[in-house]
Order: C-alpha cells, then sequence, then structure tokens
C-alpha cells in the first residue's frame, strides 16, 4: 500500500524526501489557493519564483507578475496572492509569475529534491487525492508554515488529506506527523473557521481586512484541478 | 505575561530562537528521561556530547559513558540511554557522559543560541513548569524528534507542558505548533500508552524489547529534579 507522510515545514523537507516520492506543497493562506484558483479560471501557467529580484525580471519583460511578502502586496508589484486576483478575465491564457513569503519558497525546496510535484489547497482537495491515488507513489504533504515555522492551517489542510487518502483511496501512514496532522483536522474539522481564529496567520490575515480571503480558501472541491509542476511552470495535470 | 512556543524538531529551531529566551529540551524515549533519571538517582552530572567519538574520547579517559544509537547501545559502550541503566548506585556523585541519536544532538542545537537550557520529561513535569514559572522567561521547548523530523512523544510531551504552563502558571501563547501539541495532548491525555501504540518510535522500542522502559518513560512527575545547563555540564536547578 502506498505511504503518505506529512513534513511540517521545509527546514525538515530534507528528512523526508526520498527517491520515487510526489510531493504536495500546500500553503493554504494563499499561496496554493491562488495557484488553484488561477488555473480554474483558465491561467495557462504559474511560474514560481523565490525572489521579488525574480519576479521583478520577469515583470520587466512584460509578464504579469504577482509579488506578496508578509500577507502584503510587495512594493512595485500591482497584485499579490489573494485569489481574488488571479479571477481576472484579462489572465485567461496567460502565464502568470508568482513569488510569495512561504509557498513559492516551498515549491523551489520540494524541486531541488523532486520533479513530481502538485499543489494543495482546500479548494482542490478530492480532485487532487484521486490525481495521487491514479499515480499511485507514496505521497509527502509539505506545509510551507510560516517563516520556517509549524503553522495551523497548512499542517489542517495536510490531515485532511491524509484523512482523505487512507479513509478512501487504500494509503496508509507510519509516520507520527501525519497521525497528528489528522488528529488535530478530526477535532476541527466541524468549524475550521472557529478552529483557527486563534491562529498566527488567521490573526495577522485578519488585521490586514482579508477576512474574504480566509472563508474562500476553507472552501472545499470548488476548484476540481491539479496543478502540476513541467519544466518549472505549473500546469493544470493532463 | 509570559509565552510558551514548541520547536517541533531541531531544523526548524533557528526560527524559534531569539534573546532572553528559556529552552526545555524533550526528548521522551529516552535521553531526556534517562537524565532526569540519572539527577534523581544521584549522579552528579551529566555531559551531553554530540558524537559516538566524542563518547568515546572521555570513556578513554576514565569516565562512565552511555551511547545509544538508533535505539540501541552503542558498539563499545556498556550502556546507553535506558533510564534504568541511571539509578545504579555506582553512578551516584559522578559524572557521565551521554551521546544519544537526537536528545543530546537538541541539546547542542539549543546550546548554539542560548545558555539557558533546563531538561523536560513526564518524569519532571511539575517540577520543570515551577521552575520555568520561577525563571519568569519566554519558554520554547525544543522536541529532540528522529532524525531531525516529528514525533509524537516529545510533541505530546510539548502539549502537556504547554498546557499545564498556560492553565496553572499565567503563561500565554500565539504560536500554531504549541496550540496543535495542546490539542493532540488533549486528545491523547486518558491513556498516553495506548494512543502511542501505533507510533514510530514506539514501534522501534517494542521491538527492541524495551517496555519497560516506554512504560517508566511515561510516568509523571516520579523524578521532581530540574536539570539545568552550567558550563556544558547538566546539573540539578538550584
Amino acid at each position: 500500500m502506498p505511504q503518505v507522510e506529512v513534513c511540517f515545514a521545509p527546514p525538515m523537507f530534507p528528512a523526508y524526501a526520498r527517491e520515487g516520492i510526489s510531493v504536495v506543497v500546500a500553503d493554504v493562506f494563499r499561496a496554493t489557493s491562488a495557484i488553484v484558483t488561477a488555473l480554474h479560471h483558465g491561467v495557462g501557467a504559474i511560474i514560481p519564483v523565490g525572489s521579488l529580484h525574480q519576479a521583478k525580471s520577469y515583470l520587466d519583460k512584460g509578464y504579469l507578475a504577482g509579488g506578496e511578502r508578509n500577507g502584503e502586496v510587495a512594493e512595485g508589484f500591482a497584485f499579490g496572492n489573494s485569489p481574488f486576483s488571479y479571477m481576472d478575465p484579462a489572465f485567461r491564457g496567460r502565464e502568470v509569475v508568482l513569488t510569495t513569503t512561504n509557498g513559492t519558497q516551498a515549491i523551489e525546496m520540494a524541486w531541488g529534491f523532486t520533479d513530481r510535484i502538485s499543489i494543495g489547497a482546500f479548494l482542490n482537495l478530492s480532485a487532487l487525492a484521486q490525481h495521487l491515488r491514479s499515480e499511485g507513489r507514496d505521497v509527502v504533504i509539505l506545509c510551507a508554515g510560516w517563516k520556517d515555522r509549524f503553522n495551523m492551517e497548512d499542517s489542517l489542510f495536510a490531515g485532511a488529506l491524509t484523512d482523505r487518502l487512507i479513509s478512501h483511496h487504500g494509503y496508509t501512514t507510519e509516520c507520527d506527523s501525519a497521525t497528528a496532522s489528522m488528529s488535530v483536522y478530526r477535532s476541527a474539522r466541524t468549524d475550521l473557521r472557529h478552529f483557527l481564529r486563534g491562529c498566527s496567520h488567521r490573526r495577522r490575515l485578519a488585521h490586514l481586512n482579508l477576512e474574504a480571503d480566509v472563508d474562500y480558501c476553507l472552501r472545499e472541491d470548488i476548484c476540481p484541478v491539479v496543478p502540476v509542476l513541467r519544466d518549472g511552470r505549473l500546469v493544470m495535470a493532463q
């Protein structure tokens, strides 16, 4: 039976990486929710980059580019990682560059070890679980966290996906962090929004008046697409 | 109010370390349980070292030295990190060197950032909480984990200590991993042994016939001492 494991933050990822795994990157508030939303609304590809400098060099060449740092749109950028930005009909069919505080760094970390990377959020939970099952590989869910720390929302998502893979898709786990994330998810699942009220990034976003983003990112299965990394671009899985 | 935070494994510690904190290192199965047991049974000091090579050089000079790797007594050592080894009356008043797979490495990681390090286990939970309260500093609980991964028993201990500091000693937290560890601990507290039955290191120790060690390490408050680091030696807090 394939295994599912959870890595709570990028600094621990080398201890989870190994040959043949499929890695799911999750940054629920908001990078991976934005990426899933973008592809669902017709964006051709997202090009994830780690630094603002890289994103700006694409911007100078005429690309659309989103830049976010510390929850806010980065200086010099017209938009950041709010999923709503990526619903713009003007983005359809375009390639859009994105750099964020945690999510795009986590993608870069995973990419250092494997090419088999997909993007997870509550928005595409079921579609992603089915995609992983069809691949049949061992899965490591890499939570982007917050500046190399554990965060609650990504770990809750990891618990939700682990629960789904084990309960419905024949996966198993011997990984303590997968077990812990499921335990927390099962305590929280009846009201994720309420459970997250005291959590760190939730507070940060509330402070920035981003409540609508939070509500949107916690919705399940409204964007049934699976972004996967191909040659440095996140595109719809075939 | 002082804050309590939890770091789930050493690779994330740099993101939690800052000036003025007090760090509690926890490696419940079994390094920190052994250290607490040793001081409670009259050992003068434990000298934690990271490598087998360092421990062997002490051994060659006539020190008592424990060496453990992967749950077993390391080659060339007479004992490892079983707490029972440290109850030997012949150890009383002596300095004992110790190197283990995870615990002594976590102590070294913390020592790179601060001198204010204490040792935690279920065995000294209440005494430790009172000691921390008397210091009045912000606390970071550093879980040793297993080879740079999250593990369940250290995180459960972190949840127990966080719960104690918040419920009885006026601490507060804004740290998501502290909140998550409390959530898991509260699900598990009525029967920790049962909750841990499927967890990775618990299985490893069962395989090595170390059930008695596991049972012992899960007992609460039977060794009411607080080991603290002073000039590279773990001694009883004054």
